[in-house]
């Protein structure tokens, strides 16, 4: 296998399509939101490329023991009230700092291809605690960006994220701007310890009112519900070990 | 030395054989039960490439006094009654992600040079727990293997392993799969923590069904009765220690 | 985007400039420093080149909502009555061994283009205590070098720093001296647990007398009393802790 | 700078010269044993080529204010009554896997050009304890040079070193064994914890007896003598130490 390979499984013309990014980070956020869509949107969606690589991890995925090379995978979506989608998902993001700018690159390679020229990454932004309001916080590739994402309820920070934005995300505005896109991050308040489904709920909402399409969360305020469940055993854990003497192992990522 | 560099050491003619992999992992179960082939197998077996590698560790192995460079073999065996086999033995895998994928490749194509469509991974699953009943689980490239597999007891399940397969042994069914062989991972239940030949056994009384050879087992029996006193040794100290307060500490990896 | 990409954002014509490096290291000395220089000079200053590489970490800064892609970036600076300047700054050093090769050696391609033939790597020196008087701790790529510097204050001693230098400061002089450059480092002592705008201070006053040009110091100044009310509540907390068990994590880079 | 430069300082023709190695390792053994010949050797000895390389660590050394980047170094000596010697010293080894692998076949290029078939690598082999009698533990890259190293007190042991040998000195038998060298390794036995000059020396008498020459010991027993108070000093704490509770290090890995 060359270092990058991307199979084409389909060919599917798209009007002005917008990419969507993905990929797993913070609470899971951006690859529970892409997930969600890809169940959505299933009738009008189609696989239209694998990219496989170097950079990911030499791993294969297991299910009903049949197995699956890691890669991550673009669907095309013919919204019917709406812009046409380019969903990419995938379980990995690269596992080198070359790694990413090299696979966003050709992320940014296919989505031109499809004729996209607008970007939006998805992902979550940890608050270090448990959350009751999930505020979307963003960022944009250019200045011109601002007030339409600010109308649908995007919170843009004066120096929030304080770290930058990592990985694909990151790239998918850095390297999105250097070739001409206009990239948009979306990124879900969320604790950081945990799968977040109402942060990637909040998430969609805000992009769906953006792109102009309907979107039922039935199956992912279910996930939200489990999570719920788990938080709630956590904390009930937490106050017995409060007469203990507390450690740093206390709370874990369980991502 | 290149990057790659594979020394022919003899040429055999072999009919339709089945590539073997018995790589260090989990419990060494991939590797004992690879050498334990050469070693039953051994006045049937010709050693026919060397692969030497940037990507293995930069080391020589000494016995005697005498040093060997690190590298990876492959024998072919000229079974009696059974198919033809090449079986790939080393001390080590590679060292970098992007090394396992050219290390793979790089096997698959003198697999594919001596006529072998079809592979076998051969490793270990820790389920973190000792064992009595060693159950082998699988996982293939293709739906089409599952049966024949399933016939002569190999475990398929749901979800397992959870975490997917990494290395070697998870790109010979990945890459395996993208260049047209048909690749099955074969792997024995085994704690995780100790060297553990009866898993090897069970993986390869599984193997040695599925191909149509014999086997005998005595050489790997008597290695699995020396792990038993080892074993029968930790858990008097572990019965010891349960009056102090345990730790994590107190399993550790003997490899 | 290529693995080092290079865009040339405006022309200057410089009278043999020199070479000021300021990227992030020990107690930010460095990096406060020239950003110190650019904000003074900033009505004569102009920005010529952003320096984006593979070697950056994949990562984008935002401010106000807007993002900006990693990269170094160099400013020449027409000193009314000095040496002419080109000062090297940005939030990051290369993530890799080989990166601080390359990216070096990129940054001196371009100072050679610009006509300079002399740099001065900023930086600080960790002393593990907090300082009082900040001595300026220098080394040359070259001998010649060292009495125009002992003039003006910096300090050249016999085997510090012990570890040698290491990053792009420390190739600023060994690759500056194997291309011809007259290269020196300077050193500003600081404690090495915090941003230290004292100690940037001081090495800027050396350079200044150095290359002669004059240089105010209120806004370094007030960051350095911003600075110290820190340390004077770190000093509170230490006393108070005193009387507990102490533990390694105490002092911590504040950075 | 390329990834890999070779300064030819000086040209000198040599009879049949010997490599010997001597990069830091295991209780600085083999760099000691090197120095020293360059100390005692002065007189006869000529620098004839620096190695720079992407893999050494991106630094250089100050010495009295004097920077100079990070190389290996090669010298000729002309032995008055004995074989000609090829001395390679340095700071560092290299970085990474596969600088190893890089930097040994370079070393060995240049020893090939000076007409050397024949190699030494100096170095330490970690025994855990301090030590009285320092025996010097051989490897070599073929069964013929055995004894001759034994009859010059060379101990070759059945599993011995048990990891093998890493690194450049691991890979001049590896890599020279490979190219048709003759290559040995002495590593003398030594705690691993300290600095050990009385190892180096006993390296060097073996190395002196093999290859015919003549050495002094004065200033490596002067270093030893430093090593002994330090390691009086440790004595004494660890007595004092005894008393108290036993710590994680009391059981350590059994691999």
């Amino acid at each position: 296998m060359d270092e990058l390979e991307i199979d084409a499984v389909a060919e599917v013309e798209l009007d002005d399509p917008v990419l969507v990014e993905g990929l797993p980070g913070v609470g899971h956020v951006g690859s529970l939101a892409v997930e969600h869509l890809l169940e959505e949107l299933e009738g009008d969606s189609t696989l239209v490329r694998r990219i496989y690589s170097h950079e990911f991890p030499p791993q294969v995925s297991v299910e009903d023991g049949v197995s699956e090379l890691t890669c991550a995978k673009l669907h095309a979506v013919t919204v019917p009230d709406g812009r046409d989608l380019l969903l990419l998902s995938g379980d990995h993001q690269a596992q080198t700092n070359e790694g990413h700018y090299v696979l966003t690159d050709a992320f940014l390679d296919i989505a031109e291809e499809f004729g996209a020229s607008e970007v939006y990454a998805l992902g979550g932004v940890p608050t270090g605690e448990l959350i009751d309001e999930y505020a979307v916080v963003g960022a944009v590739s250019d200045e011109s960006m601002l007030e339409a994402l600010e109308d649908v309820g995007v919170e843009f920070r004066e120096d929030e994220p304080a770290g930058g934005i990592v990985g694909v995300s990151g790239l998918m505005l850095g390297l999105g701007e250097r070739r001409g896109f206009e990239a948009a991050c979306l990124m879900g308040e969320t604790s950081g310890y945990l799968v977040d489904p109402k942060s990637a709920r909040a998430v969609l909402e805000v992009l769906a009112e953006r792109l102009g399409f309907d979107l039922e969360y039935e199956s992912l305020d279910e996930r939200a519900d489990e999570m719920e469940d788990v938080i709630g055993k956590i904390q009930e854990m937490e106050q017995q070990q409060q007469m203990d003497v507390p450690t740093d192992d206390d709370l874990r990522y369980i991502g």
